[in-house]
């Protein structure tokens, strides 16, 4: 184990993309596809500061296409981090309180261990050669993580979207390290058309001649075209339409009237084609196939014999379960189902199903709502487990 | 005008494409555009006879990408015609008693002028140098077809998806003509959502090399993976949730457990490829393109100073909406809305909302209450007018 170590670059080659732990031949990653990953990387951030009991530590756990740059400026993009809003001194995850871990999933492609990262027995980027993960991998590799910050319980695992796929991963693989968890927008299981929209986005990727076959690292190609579409199918998944209706509806890019060209006469396909391509400046395709096939994999009732209570059962972890009203990418019932099995095997779960027209993306958004669940949940927490 | 005419063969050169009219130099099709259109073509089926006083002709409207064989085997697939189930002797469009004309719509790939025909001014096919064209324009030139069969008025105008846009814009377009008319699964508008996803399947069209800047005919290639692409993300939204979830849910493709692999894995996908492959072979990419821009620019209150009874005011026709509870592509709520501006416009209109979990496509299927209210709404109208 050594640390810190290479880190590939994406697009801004001196970024800092933070620490890193590089595990050894002597701990590989053993996968659920049979193979195993080693030596492997997890890069990760850190917030705030462990207490002297190591009792304080809340995992983060990101979106598909987010990094572990959560609450500070993200070194590739410039933008603030993803849940900045969320976690820092004073904000619902109180980085003066607790000390916040945030990581990188394996298969990502901001410095843990992916696709687009050089593999250390051929000296070449892995493309396609890198092994199909789930997200029981992403969380084992996490988890061995925590072992090294020698880190025994998480206070919380809290994550959106496929972060809260591994929030529930989490506790139902390790249940006796998990205090707490906050699965939000988010599904015991992918569903046919979640399937679907994805496989929808591989195909574009895989149909750009820029794709070589998951080969193009060094070609100076890259399947931006192909990719660009992906985003922009998947994009419309994360709003909701009467947000796009607001926000949007058919209003013209600085035009009185349409132009009778395949360019963008509406504001709407001036705001997708922004979302793609900015979307292809900070993330690699191959990385996209394999965390979209990683969540596609996702059915947490199917590793328990097809009943999702049995995933939890006897757990002593309290769950906060945030769903959005407008999120049809993880309906609320999707969110109420998990809400249901946890009750089914006699957990301690709230749940909180919050109105909103923002569709999915709600969790990233300024939903006072939500944040105030966050700090209530916590605090709750904190106070019974006597974390100051 | 002469007739029959040259029909551009798109997979099956002797394919008997049905009739035809040419409209020469004399008679132009003037575009909203500003451009006109001129010789152009309209290629049509008909099914039925039209009786002594011209009183029982029904004009069908086809959707995206339909064309006129509604009723007769499809000449490229071979397969039963879109409309079978709903057309013809003793069905509910009884062509016992009505005479129903079918036509290609313009920028369509089935014998009516498009991007795949030849300019006769150039011998070259039109590609991108086709004009731009609405629904309005459809609808202009179906007129001139009908002006050409010597018939007077319509006993009804029906149509699903895009086809009752155009069922819509008849009715407003020319209120005289239309005795009656039945939209089905439509909007007045194509909503944020609705354009967000065709312009998805229009940049992965053109993000494919062998689309050539629309130029790809005479070339040997045609984009047929960006083409696939944009018809499988289309299809999602013709389906819904619930029905994929009980088609496909999880179910894995020939496997007792996943691949690891980025081959189709989930049942789902595989129907995807399928749907995706099967188009490309039938339809042409740049028509994909003129049609989906056409339905985009479809909103037919902002043509009457943005209130859409305007669009009907005064008029004579008595309509039928039918929509379906799980359409989330032109939802209830938008159907609803045109039967309120109906209202408002005192217009004679009945509207259903069909129960089903089949979504959009339900109009394509076998919907007994769909059947059941097209039937007795025909007949209503043809005791009212005296239609044997």
């Amino acid at each position: 184990m050594s640390d810190p170590v290479f880190l590939r670059p994406l697009a801004a080659p001196d970024a800092d993309k933070g620490q890193a732990v590089v595990f050894g031949p002597d701990q590989a990653l053993l996968l659920d596809s049979g193979r195993s990953l080693t030596p492997f990387t997890i890069a990760y951030k850190t917030y705030g500061t462990l207490n002297a009991n190591r009792s304080n530590a809340i995992l983060i756990c990101h979106a598909l296409t987010g990094d572990q740059f959560a609450a500070s400026p993200n070194p590739i993009t410039g933008k603030p981090g993803w849940w900045q809003t969320m976690i820092g001194p004073g904000k619902p995850i109180d980085t003066d309180r607790f000390f916040v871990i945030s990581t990188n999933v394996i298969g990502g492609c901001m410095g843990s261990s992916g696709p687009a990262e050089v593999n250390p027995e051929t000296g070449e980027p892995y493309g396609l050669s890198f092994p199909l993960i789930t997200i029981r991998d992403m969380v084992r590799a996490q988890a061995m993580l925590i072992d090294h910050l020698g880190i025994e319980r998480l206070f919380s695992v809290i994550g959106g979207s496929m972060g809260g796929m591994q929030a529930l991963q989490w506790a139902a693989s390790f249940p006796d390290r998990v205090i707490s968890a906050m699965p939000i927008a988010c599904a015991a299981r992918h569903s046919a058309q979640n399937i679907a929209f994805h496989e929808v986005g591989r195909q574009a990727v895989m149909a750009d001649p820029d794709w070589h076959g998951g080969a193009y690292y060094g070609r100076g190609t890259q399947p931006s075209k192909g990719l660009a579409v992906a985003r922009m199918a998947a994009h419309i998944t994360y709003l909701s339409e009467p947000a796009l209706q607001r926000k949007f509806g058919r209003n013209l890019q600085n035009k009185e009237s349409v132009s009778f060209l395949f360019t963008p006469d509406f504001q709407v396909e001036s705001y997708l084609h922004h979302q793609g391509m900015t979307f292809v400046d900070r993330f690699d395709a191959n990385s996209y196939l394999y965390i979209t096939r990683a969540v596609d994999y996702f059915d947490l009732a199917a590793d328990h014999g097809g009943v999702l209570a049995e995933a939890f059962r006897g757990t002593k972890t309290r769950f906060c379960i945030i769903s959005f009203s407008s999120d049809w990418l993880y309906p609320t019932a999707e969110n109420k189902r998990i809400a249901h099995a946890l009750n089914a095997a006699a957990a301690n779960v709230s749940f909180v199903d919050i109105r909103t027209d923002r569709g999915h993306d709600s969790f990233l958004l300024d939903e006072p709502e939500m944040f105030a669940t966050v700090r209530g949940f916590l605090n709750s927490v904190a106070t019974r487990e006597g974390v100051k």
